[in-house]
C-alpha cells in the first residue's frame, strides 16, 4: 500500500506515473486543501480537482488544470454579468464544482463528497482530502493577506512573500482514514508539489506529521526544486520566504524531521553529494538522483519506477537511528 | 404606462413585440415565478430567464427558452457525474442560474436580484418577480404531485391533470412594485401565456386580483387559445382540467372579473361573435379580432400595434357597468 501527500499540477503529474506502474486500488491520495475557495458560491478545490481529473484520465494536459478540451462559455457569460472571472471554471469542471457543492449541502462531508465523485468518474485509487475541516493557505504580502489563489491565479504570484499561514489548522482534524493511511502504510511519498503552500498545509494539520514519524513506512520526497528553481511555480520564492534554500537542500530541510529518502533530479547529482555529507545523511536520511522532470508521459512512468525501486532499496532512517 | 403580466414561451414573444413598439422605460413586466425550482442546487426561475433573455436579445428563437446559441458541455458533464438532465441548463444559461443563487444567497430578495440581473443585460423595461415569497405550482396527476417543470418539462406534459394549486400563494405577498404598477397603469395586458399555469399563480397572490379589479387602467388579455387548442404548450388540458372550455370563451370565463378586452386570433371570429352575445359582453367585457399566433418577429410586431390600437379604442369595463 502506498500513501501520497500531494497538491495539485506537479503532484498530479507523479501521481499519473504511480497508478501507471502501481495498481490503483493500492493507491491512497491525500490532498492538500489549503486552496480550496469558494467561486461564485460554488466550492472549488483546485488540487481535488486536478488529481481527481489525471486519475480519470481527464486533466487538461495543455493546462495542467481544468477538464481536458473544455470550452470557457459560463465564464464569457458571468464576465458579462460583470462578475470576476480570474479564476477560470470551465463548463465541464463547473459540474464537478456544482455536484460538490451540492453534496456539501445536503450535508456530506468534504471527504464523503470527494468520494463519491471519484466513484463517478470510475477512479479505483482512494482520494482523501487532508481534512475536512475548513483550512485556508494565507499569503501575507505587501498587497495585503491573500488567499492561495488569489496570491498565485489572480496576482500570478509576483507579490513578495512575507509570511503563510494556514488559518484553522489548528482546529482542524485529518479526514477520516489519513494518519491511518500515513501509519499503515508500506511507502509514504511526498510528490513534488510545492512544499511550502501544498505539503506543508497538509502538515500542519494536528496529527499528520506525528503519524508521518511514527509510521513504519518508507518516506520519500521528489524535490520540486531542481539547481536552484522550481520546476513549476512559486516554490522557490516561497521556500525562500520561509527560510529555507532554493535547493534541495532547502527541501531537505524542509522535510528534515521525517523524511527517510530525498529523490532529487540527476543534474543536481553533485549537490546531492554535498547533501550527503551534512548532518542529516548522518540522522539517516538518503539521497537518490534520477530524472525528476516530467515532460512527457513516459518521464512520469519512469520517475515513479525509479522512486520505487529506490524506495525498496533504501533503509529506515528510523532504523540506522535506532542502530545508531 | 404598460403593465404586463406574464409567463415564459409565448407571454416573451408579446413581450417582444411590446419592447419594438413601446419604449421599454414605460414597461413594467411582472412575471410568474410558480415555475422556480432548485435545480443542482441553483435558484432558477424559468420564466424570469425567459422574459430576461427576451428583453435583452439573447433568448433562443429555436428554443424559446435559454440563451441562443448556447452549448450544454456542463449537462453533459453532469450526466457522467449520474445527475439528473433532463431540465436542460445551457453553458451561459447557467451564468444567470449561480448568479441569481449567489445574490439570493447574499441575503438579496428575488426582486433586488432580478433588477439587477436586468440591469446587468442592459434591459430598460422593469422586470418584476410575482412576489419574492416562494410559490409553487404544484400539478396533481395520477403520478403524483408533480411541480411544474416535473409536469411540463420532465414528463412533456402527458399526465392527465386532476388539479393545479399554488402551494404558498394564500402567504405569499407581491413583490415590492407589483400592485403599484397595476393600478397606476393605463393599460394592464395578460400575455398569451397559459392561464391556468402562468397567469393563474400571479393572481393567486393576495392583492394582486383586487389590484386588477380596481384598477382604472384599461385591462386586455391575449388568448393563447386558438379555435379549440392552444398555441402551444398544455393550456388545453390544463384549462380543461380547471372546468373551463379549450376556446376563447373559457379563457374569457377564466378572466371574467376584471378584464375590459379580450383578444383573438381572426379564425376566431365567429366565436368572437358567440361571446359578444354572452353575459360577460353585456358585463362590459369586448373583443377584440386580430392575428395572435407570432410565427415571424413581424406577427409580434403587429400584433402588439393592434392590441395598443383596440385599447386604445375599447371603453373601460368599469365606466360601462357604472354607466349600466
Amino acid at each position: 500500500m502506498i500513501t501520497v501527500l500531494t497538491g495539485g499540477t506537479g503532484g498530479a503529474k507523479f501521481v499519473d506515473g504511480l497508478r501507471q506502474v502501481v495498481p490503483p486500488e493500492n493507491l491512497t491520495i491525500i490532498v492538500n486543501t489549503g486552496d480550496d475557495l469558494r467561486w461564485w458560491g460554488l466550492y472549488v478545490s483546485p488540487d481535488l480537482d486536478s488529481i481527481t481529473y489525471m486519475l480519470a484520465g481527464k486533466l487538461s494536459p495543455e493546462r495542467g488544470w481544468g477538464v481536458q478540451g473544455d470550452t470557457f462559455l459560463c465564464l464569457r457569460a458571468m464576465e458579462q454579468l460583470g462578475q470576476p472571472t480570474w479564476f477560470h471554471a470551465g463548463d465541464r469542471d463547473l459540474a464537478t464544482h456544482i455536484f460538490r457543492t451540492q453534496l456539501l449541502a445536503g450535508g456530506k462531508t468534504l471527504s464523503a463528497a470527494t468520494a463519491e465523485i471519484a466513484a463517478r468518474f470510475g477512479i479505483k485509487a482512494r482520494i482523501l482530502p487532508m481534512s475536512d475541516s475548513r483550512v485556508e493557505t494565507r499569503v501575507l504580502t505587501p498587497a495585503g493577506d491573500l488567499s492561495f489563489e488569489e496570491y498565485f491565479v489572480q496576482r500570478h504570484y509576483q507579490d513578495p512573500v512575507q509570511s503563510v499561514r494556514f488559518a484553522g489548522a489548528s482546529e482542524a482534524v485529518p479526514a477520516p482514514g489519513v494518519t491511518e493511511a500515513i501509519r499503515s502504510a508500506e511507502l509514504v511519498l511526498l510528490a513534488p508539489s510545492n512544499p511550502v503552500t501544498s505539503i506543508a498545509p497538509i502538515l500542519a494539520i494536528p496529527g499528520i506529521r506525528q503519524a508521518l514519524s511514527e509510521s513504519r513506512a518508507r518516506i520519500a520526497a521528489v524535490s520540486p526544486i531542481v539547481g536552484r528553481t522550481a520546476v513549476t511555480g512559486p516554490a522557490g520564492a516561497l521556500l525562500a520566504a520561509q527560510g529555507f534554500a532554493v535547493s534541495i537542500k532547502g527541501v531537505a530541510d524542509f522535510y528534515h524531521d521525517f523524511l527517510d529518502l530525498l529523490v532529487v533530479d540527476a543534474s543536481d547529482a553533485l549537490a546531492a553529494q554535498e547533501l550527503l555529507e551534512t548532518g542529516l545523511a548522518k540522522a539517516g536520511m538518503q539521497v537518490h538522483c534520477t530524472t525528476t522532470v516530467m515532460r512527457k508521459n513516459e518521464d512520469r512512468v519512469a520517475l515513479a519506477r525509479s522512486v520505487l525501486q529506490a524506495t525498496t532499496q533504501s533503509r529506515l532512517r528510523k532504523d540506522v537511528r535506532e542502530r545508531a
